[in-house]
């Protein structure tokens, strides 16, 4: 099969993509805000959709506003093979997180139509609502509501994060019925077995396929991410009165418990342990008060779940600590934890035979961000492909990755779904 | 001269103003704040004019807000005795802080109306603009323009911190003309000697007075405070995918920085000295984000101005060090300094010669919170009076001064503002 990918028009449509956007560019590089159900948000879904019926194919979305492009097979009773991945990005984002596998999905699909391959199981391009946290407070709302690991009440009364308000239009059912998604959650879930297979394409996030000149990564298993939020209370006071020796600062017990989380990830010596303090909200938050109570937002992942735990007991053995020498009060609360995924080892194969014939160097990796296909693991069997990007970064303006391995990965995933979508 | 305090009124009417405010009760207390310029001090303004034209006093206001409420003496060539305070507060603040300066101040001028006294020189009460930093970044703005120590032209380019913008609406200029003070602000400006005498009353805002049962304390020095601002910039990236040894986490290194500041302040073993960050915004301030950058807002006081320099020598060597180990940029941004102030020793004496011809317990002490009385000493003769507050506590929902202070200490008072008037 000849299958040639447009990598002109991918990194185009990538740029494209890339103006739908909240914030100016900025010195760093192309800054992207997408936060799920902004008018930003609904401009790019509108934006791709336009794209995918160009090509003829058909459109669903479901009520959390997950949007499944089909193009239908020679024969429709079978499960279909599904890619996909999110074009939400968190503020002052790059372009290449989740979008590669947004539109290298729908340039796969082209190419393999170009080619004039014609497949028996329909093929799927997936687009999932809210992958990033930013606005709700966890991710993958989509992919989580598909699988049925998110209790569709509980998701509805997710309140906006970036609007704080405690009125009934700041939930996420009031957010998603103002964007034109409706009727109720509990539709979104989808069957086990629902995809025959689902692959997706991603940027590593990470430093290694770079640093080892390895263009392609398969993704083996993907890690559990965790996350908690620390309430710290002291006692405020005028900055100029209030006596040192007397003070009950929050954001002093604060910078403790910061370098305590930081300390206890990398006394692992694991690399796959990682963990994030990032928000810090001072109240009352003014030059000349002493802080009285500061929230710290907590990320912490592993492939290890047990390492995982291990370091939180370590960081909660510090928390006494602090809040018993300052006199203050941290409360922990958990948001979430997840399992680790793991790869279906025949899609896995499937991706290595690919690799093996065409002479494209791979790994087998781990990955330590977390992404859709965690939970997409519950409805079906699911790899993933990662390419390089640009010493590890990303959720940074200047996240990059070189459009030919955009366009190598791309061309992977195309010679994937073809050959899933014939057994 | 029989001066009668109507404590209750002068207890309603602080509970009254502190009901003029955008925030809703808290369970810490009442928690008040009340912003420059914003709807809720305008209204405040109004009500206190209203009160003041109850009582037939005259009304000026200049460009930059300040407002003087005048009661005519006998000799008007001849220079006024003022009192007065600020009724602007941080956010979630209490009820008493520069209330009680403006409200004990009204209190005053009507019980010596009420006792039949005629004065010589006129008495002005002066309500002062923005007395607390939080909007435009730097406190006091109407008394330093008052004494020409802030250049009107950098005043007028002030920008609004509440709701940062780089557009003109959010200039100091724009804001106060919106809300209906216009003019040059080279206007406010008085000349030295301008008042006769300025007596400023206070809650202490620090634990002395209650600590030492002393109901009274009358101010000889003001502390001098500064301000500076921080900026760390590090590298952020994804939280899930950036590796702990790759890591240049801002705000890693800025908890470092608030503990060395904490550390210093302490180790000066100086009661005076006093350091504190009060804010910490974090960039870009998401949960899966690693902090790239973080601002710090940093308030140092001490009476003794070259100790104060010697503790921001020693914050300055750790950032030095932090910045080399973490690999990461701190710029420090100077935005304040201020000179001590020092009480008239005659006005001094004259409120000892009140306390002790009336038996009033009282003790003479620094102020280590900063006052308008801080600037007014450019264009007047100065001293303060002091009344217990629980705790030491201010900048607080739970701030608390008990009636029978603040009316002893309005009291004090009038029969100073009586003794002055007639010199």
């Amino acid at each position: 099969m000849q299958i040639q990918i447009d990598q002109a028009r991918l990194i185009d449509e990538l740029q494209t993509l890339a103006t739908i956007t909240s914030v100016e560019p900025s010195p760093e590089g192309t800054a992207v805000t997408r936060i799920v159900f902004t008018p930003d948000d609904l401009r790019a879904r509108t934006w791709l959709k336009s794209l995918a019926q160009q090509e003829g194919f058909t459109l669903r979305e479901d009520a959390a506003g997950n949007t499944f492009i089909r193009w239908q097979g020679s024969d429709p009773s079978l499960s279909a093979v599904a890619t996909g991945s999110h074009t939400d990005a968190v503020p002052h984002a790059g372009m290449y997180d989740g979008t590669v596998g947004v539109l290298g999905g729908l340039e796969a699909l082209r190419a393999l139509k170009q080619s004039g391959y014609t497949p028996r199981r329909s093929i799927e391009l997936v687009m999932l609502t809210s992958e990033e946290p930013t606005r709700f407070g966890i991710g993958c709302i989509g992919s989580r509501l598909m699988a049925g690991v998110l209790d569709p009440a509980r998701a509805d009364r997710l309140r906006d994060l970036t609007h704080a308000n405690d009125d009934e239009a700041s939930t996420l059912a009031a957010i998603r019925t103002a964007a034109g998604f409706t009727g109720p959650l509990e539709s979104v879930k989808l069957p086990p077995n629902h995809f025959h297979a689902w692959v997706e394409l991603h940027i590593e996030q990470g430093p290694l396929l770079e640093r080892e000149h390895i263009p392609i990564g398969i993704v083996t298993h993907i890690a559990a991410p965790a996350s908690y939020r620390f309430t710290i209370t002291g006692l405020g006071g005028h900055a100029g009165a209030l006596l040192m020796p007397d003070r009950k600062d929050a954001l002093c017990a604060a910078a403790e418990l910061i370098l305590s989380v930081e300390r206890h990830a990398l006394a692992t010596r694991a690399i796959d342990t990682v963990a994030t303090i990032g928000t810090c909200d001072v109240h009352p938050g003014a030059v000349n008060s002493v802080p009285s109570r500061v929230a710290l937002a907590l990320d912490i992942r592993d492939t290890d779940p047990a390492r995982r735990e291990s370091v939180m007991q370590a960081i909660r053995a510090d928390i006494a600590d602090i809040a018993r020498r300052r006199n203050i009060t941290i409360d922990e609360q958990f948001i979430n934890a997840d399992a680790p995924a793991v790869s279906s080892p025949h899609i896995v194969q499937t991706l290595e035979a690919i690799c093996t014939a065409e002479d494209i160097p791979y790994k087998t990796m781990v990955s330590r961000a977390y992404h859709d296909s965690s939970f997409i693991a519950a409805i079906a069997p699911i790899a993933m492909i990662f390419i390089p990007c640009r010493n590890g970064v990303s959720h940074r303006p200047d996240e990059y990755a070189a459009p030919e391995d955009i366009a190598r990965g791309t061309r992977l995933l195309a010679l994937a779904l073809a050959k899933l979508t014939s057994e």
